[in-house]
């Protein structure tokens, strides 16, 4: 029932929390070693927690134990299990202990590090394991802070969509006027992530203006630069302002890959802002074998990648690198009374604040130092090219099996198979 | 050195995960026992880092032993020690053990909660909570779940300031067309937190549409509802559309509280959104001494405030309520092919991703409902009773001082004061 006496009262004295986190890290491992014993998808029904647990939170504090017990009784039954070896859906099993004690020493921490002197630790590690980030993907040193460039850790692409979108919109619109807003062109494959249509609505460019153009199964599902071309040539001519371009290397639904150079040259005619978001398959460009995909990448103005999504780094965790970090600092920097201090003054330093949406920022470097130190770049290309392997191998197998197709070239880990439309399928009971 | 067989190398064995984990608690612990020993503010100078850490990844794979050692020698010395009992700047301290281990749950599941059917647990947990803590506060019903509203967790003020803008933005240009967008103003305070003007402009209003209004002394910084409608008047006149009101309860600065209900009542007259930010104080008005700072709160749309600011949960957690969840997902929903399921399609349940910027989203519920409930009401309240009084004993050895004075008055944990202009400030030999 806990005692109200202030005195007791201690929320981070270092004897509790070593108790109690070793009982939830106990737990954690507990889940990790039982998990196949879950359907991976979980079974309740919409509702469900409501009548497990109270509807109002309770006045005296409650043991751990009851806690965790609830933890096990209510919560585990109602997730999806992204960790299980039996996920196959979206970017599965992708937590690891490196990236678990990293986000601990985040959160343990618990640095805000909006800019350099609320501490400087946090943006210098941030800086420097983005350059070796951009090193493993070998980018043109141009993204990097040593070529003048330069990374940042976003939460998710959509955040650096949207960062990108409005860095791209107010370097035009300082041409233009902002009154031109609505003439903004935006374009990319009907396979790209909806996350770009959304940032597109959400910086005000009407959704009217997003050119979504199809793709094929002869092209692969890739993005025609002559399409693209088109579409631009069309635009101008009826007034409008291409804008920004979005080249995708790993679509969601089939892993495509857009032909980055021939598009990156279009974009550069036109003076367009051009984005290649590799958000699954940028992980897989830290292999050789792998890295041809991103060639072009030196026509580009911004890149984004996450390692929360196939490189052992638990959410949330997404790399953006551009060429003129000065364009975002233009859309993105405040400048209140208390965030005013000599270090940001003289510009010898990076803020950033001035980089992403929000003001405040956990420090989220350290997750990504650790899980690539505490890999290695060679345990890290083992991992992709394991998965890769593992693809290959169930890929084979549907091709061996009559009842089966695949729809699209696996290039990745992703296999995109069906059942056929013929007899076999209607021994399974399934209607194809 | 590490093995680069694919048979050892197990990113998440349990074994492995549990010794590596506790070996971080123990590291964490140390620290938060010997934080006192450390300058509050880091001493490091500019780029200190690049000279301490290698340029490029490592190839293999490098030990815990070995991580830890370059944390306590080049991180810790770059930090500024925010949970130090000597850290006094912004929102100190406020990490918990609770919180800690909430995290640890959140991020060691691992789970991507963007809609319900991608783990349920997530969704529901994260409505109950917030029924929860919309409850503390004493929030009318129609901010909660069970009254139609509904409340989601956000990493951040900035992005909740965000969606709201976007549903109020779009709410008004389904009306009066999206050419339209530059006609439209948002207002607020000059105390009002400098993310307000950056959620505009990202939002593709003008800065120039920003009516940044003055405030006093006189009326301890407050935004003056005269002054509000004076301005509303002259926009109207001048062709310009009111879409936004932004009042704060606490401001970042000095702790000012603008009078919500006579704000309110000019919204709900001009048919202006009207956003209540109480990221700092809202933490206090689960308090019944304080409670009275959010009467007017039901002419509000939406309502944000920050546990990881003053309610003992680490970062990030700010809470957001709305009356009117369906404008922030008309304005926010994504429909991707491979995000349908007939949770979904059935209307049933809550899709967050469309209550929020990005796609992907952590598991943040936990965090809050752990904190809560190894509190307890009772112990947060004592906790913010605990802060204030503090302050209070602050201001008065502050009020008999002669070297110094209190300059505004003083509500939360907040005191602002300064060196007088007088000869003994000469004594001090520091320039007031």
């Amino acid at each position: 029932m806990g005692s109200l006496s202030t005195n007791t009262f201690s929320p981070l004295d270092p004897n509790g929390f070593t108790n109690d986190s070793k009982m939830v890290i106990d737990f954690i491992a507990d889940y990790y070693k039982n998990i196949e014993n879950n359907p991976v998808q979980s079974q309740v029904k919409p509702g469900y927690l409501l009548s497990q647990l109270p509807d109002t939170a309770p006045y005296c504090q409650e043991s751990l134990e009851d806690v965790l017990k609830d933890v096990t009784d209510s919560i585990i039954p109602g997730l999806t299990h992204w960790q299980s070896p039996n996920f196959f859906a979206y970017f599965q099993a992708n937590a690891s202990t490196a990236g678990f004690v990293g986000e601990m020493l985040c959160t343990g921490l618990n640095v805000v590090g909006f800019n350099w002197i609320a501490s400087p630790a946090a943006t210098e590690l941030e800086s420097i394991v983005m350059d070796w980030m951009g090193k493993m993907l070998k980018l043109p040193s141009t993204f990097l802070f040593s070529g003048n460039g330069g990374g940042v850790l976003h939460g998710s692409t959509c955040e650096a969509i949207v960062c990108t979108l409005v860095a791209a919109r107010d370097e035009t619109l300082r041409m233009i006027g902002a009154e031109n807003i609505t003439k903004l062109v935006v374009y990319a494959s009907d396979q790209t992530h909806s996350t770009l249509l959304k940032g597109v609505k959400l910086v005000g460019i009407p959704s009217s203006n997003f050119r979504c153009l199809s793709t094929s199964f002869s092209s692969e599902f890739s993005l025609s630069p002559q399409a693209l071309e088109d579409a631009i040539e069309n635009d101008i001519k009826a007034g409008f302002v291409p804008l920004f371009l979005c080249a995708t290397v790993g679509t969601t639904a089939c892993g495509a890959v857009d032909p980055v150079m021939d598009l990156g040259k279009i974009a550069r005619k036109y003076n367009l802002w051009f984005h290649i978001d590799a958000a699954y398959a940028g992980s897989a460009c830290i292999c050789p074998e792998f890295r041809h995909y991103l060639d072009g990448v030196e026509l580009a103005d911004s890149l984004s990648m996450n390692p929360h999504k196939w490189l052992l780094t638990n959410m949330d965790c997404c790399c953006l690198w551009v060429k003129q970090p000065r364009l975002l600092i233009e859309s993105l920097s405040s400048d209140a009374e208390f965030l005013r201090n000599n270090a940001s003054e003289s510009s010898d330093v990076v803020d950033y604040k001035d980089w992403q949406i929000a003001l405040s920022r956990r420090f989220r470097a350290l997750k990504l130092w650790i899980v690539i130190r505490r890999h290695g770049l060679a345990n890290l290309m083992c991992h992709i090219r394991s998965d890769v392997n593992l693809a290959k191998r169930f890929e084979s197998l549907v091709a061996k099996d009559s009842r089966f197709e695949v729809v699209v070239r696996r290039r990745f880990s992703l296999v995109c198979f069906r059942l056929k439309h013929n007899d076999e399928c209607q021994g399974l009971g399934i209607e194809p």
